[in-house]
């Protein structure tokens, strides 16, 4: 209750990721996601105030893109005042020289804003495997630190995206004791990128001043609950990274305890979430958004085991995209999932009809489930009666058209060929 | 060497599972698959000797189908002679009257044959969470029992598929002391049956006499690398089922550090990795048959977290689909799959070429890794140079194709509802 009563209090505002006050950006196009066509590809935020303090969270992937190494340095030595990103290619699998490649991009952006080195994130997004095109990306830095500007926030957003189909931006303010506080955003897709990475990137800029501790630990509190909930293809990726800067342009300063500071969360929260979701709508050929709630698990860990099993059966997915009201591929996953699970207690609802009760058939007659599943977007409930522990995942149908989509990226090694980049 | 000197004395026989002498068999059909198609569905293996051992591996799946866990039940009370096998319906997820409807199958044979209850198994496949219809079958298994026969091994072969496109039967022979011993096999596909269910079955009927708990350790043991190696979609099914009998007939008693174990070993390890083979180039709407080689890992787990990771990937399914070399997705799947892995020391060939190196990309032209990913099989290396560990998967491509295939099960709902087993 008291979190609806703070969400409440949130409202909707233009301007993406740089609504917040005290903050510029820019985006080009180098020719990186597209040499032959003019798409922007090379972006910059950028945070105007000296006492600008910064959280992230990246990928658990092992194997993490040559940006991610660099921009957790940066992270850890202290605070983030500018993040420069590109599409077309994730820096990822690329030793060495991909290591030096993001150092380079940061210390040009470091020179030209007069920043330290360790002040600059980085972040890339496309094909793994290929080097950078810093041929095409390092001669255009000086420009697009030249051309930052308020109200550019749609630039950035439209120039991190690939495979998605829109612009992800998401702002909202709030009141604290009469001054307002922005929470901007923009963020691009998890639906697997160029064609195909499973790159999701998300950029939060808030003007409220807020202690790098703190920060820190709502950041991660907040990406628990909204991209950590999120699967379209079950692949994580290797680049997968959500920034969050908080300059105190606003003059509002928020700590645990003192006035606004849940209503903050609740704002950081929401734009998560608000993000989330439209990653997964904005999934790859995806036709169904389905919301998969498990309750009454043993534990924490049964629960989001089940869940993600669930949501990430080919099975499962493969009939939703049908609109077959598949309560026995559901429940098969669930028995996969856990190794705890007590059939005969196993509860399934599909769309708020029962389906499943107590492991077997629910009297509810097949059309009317059938028809509830033709929707865009439905809830699975289940209910497995074991303990008091719960979890939600946020996921897709699976479409003979995604897999279609994702059959080659051969245009992109191609392209990287003629840029003399690989073989 | 060893292992391959003894393959090297089998001869290929033909008679599938009543290859070996005293086992009879028969097949009818029942309307089950489809009420409206003249199609093997009920199918029942004997054998004529009392002295028959028998040993059994079931699904770990904790929805287990009804007719497993009565299986198992009359498995370890003693020893099976006679199976009976129904395709169309998996008895999956259907309660206590599912319970009931398997024991009143083995029920009805052991009356027929004369055996007790629990000499009987019983496997289903099929759609699961639909009663089974009894009403079609438990009038039909005096005619079933009364027409056993020799030679009719491939007409059970042909009752227990479902979506599979051809009967899968592999018998081989060898002598020991001058004396022929048999293995023969009969098994369905899991590329998820029905359309969809990944019930796989496999009968296996020897003529050697072993005693059970020695049977028992060769068939889990030749299981793990079998069966137990490959997956299509992921999906671990309800009902996965594999019996052994062994009658004695051919007059030679085998036994561990005896004369002709070893060949025989060798027997059933080969029947059952050629039909698990056969399942795999039998999956759903597969154009690729691919093995996915990890070695170099630190433990056994990682190597199987690892192999599967990679062979479950839907990204990496999807570009093997397209023909594409796509080496960044499986560094990508081999990254989110173990938490020890280190990027720096992966290779990973692709059909016997140098793909990545020191997890950055190899010298080898793209356009002959792409060549050579055109074959309809093919081997993906991943050696993580950190231990001594390997781990083997035998698995396929995604296709759009199987997507759609997998897409409603509808039509057997329909058919549920008018055999009024459903609303």
């Amino acid at each position: 209750m008291k979190k609806a009563d703070e969400q409440e209090k949130l409202r909707q505002i233009e301007g993406g990721v740089t609504a917040a006050r005290g903050f510029t950006a820019n985006a080009i196009s180098c020719g990186i996601k597209n040499p032959k066509a003019e798409r922007l590809d090379l972006a910059l935020v950028y945070s105007t105030e000296e006492a600008t303090t910064s959280a992230s969270v990246f990928t658990t992937n092992r194997m993490r893109a040559a940006c991610v190494q660099v921009s957790e340095k940066h992270q850890r030595a202290g605070n983030l005042r500018a993040v420069i990103v590109n599409s077309g290619n994730a820096n990822a699998c690329t030793g060495a020289r991909g290591l030096e490649d993001a150092r380079t991009e940061c210390r040009r952006v470091a020179e030209e804003l007069g920043l330290k080195v360790r002040e600059v994130g980085v972040c890339s997004t496309g094909v793994i495997g290929l080097p950078m095109p810093m041929v095409r990306i390092e001669p255009r830095i000086a420009e697009l630190c030249a051309g930052l500007a308020q109200g550019k926030g749609h630039a950035v957003a439209s120039a991190i995206i690939t495979s998605d189909t829109r612009e992800k931006e998401e702002a909202v303010s709030f009141t604290v004791r009469g001054k307002e506080v922005r929470v901007g955003s923009c963020c691009k897709g998890a639906g697997m990128i160029c064609p195909n990475m499973a790159t999701m990137i998300c950029l939060i800029a808030t003007d409220a001043a807020v202690e790098r501790a703190e920060l820190k630990k709502l950041v991660r509190e907040c990406v628990e609950t909204s991209f950590n909930r999120i699967t379209i293809d079950g692949d994580m990726s290797t680049n997968d990274t959500c920034i969050v800067l908080a300059n105190g342009a606003s003059g509002v300063r928020l700590a645990p305890g003192k006035p606004g500071w849940n209503t903050f969360r609740a704002a950081v929260q929401h734009v998560m979430l608000q993000q989330a979701w439209r990653i997964v709508k904005d999934g790859e050929r995806i036709t169904k958004f389905v919301t998969v709630r498990v309750k009454g698990a043993r534990s924490a860990a049964e629960a989001k085991a089940v869940a993600k099993g669930v949501a990430n059966s080919s099975l499962v997915k493969s009939s939703w995209n049908g609109g077959d009201p598949n309560w026995g591929r559901i429940i098969h996953a669930v028995g996969y999932s856990s190794h705890s699970v007590n059939p005969e207690k196993v509860d399934i609802d599909i769309a708020g009809l029962p389906a499943c009760r107590g492991g077997v058939q629910a009297d509810t007659p097949c059309d009317q489930l059938r028809e509830r599943v033709q929707a865009d977007s439905f809830e699975v409930l289940i209910h497995l009666h074991q303990g008091a522990c719960d979890h939600t995942v946020y996921t897709t149908d699976l479409s003979p058209e995604y897999v279609d989509f994702n059959r080659s990226e051969y245009a992109y090694w191609n392209q990287a060929k003629q840029d003399g980049l690989t073989r």
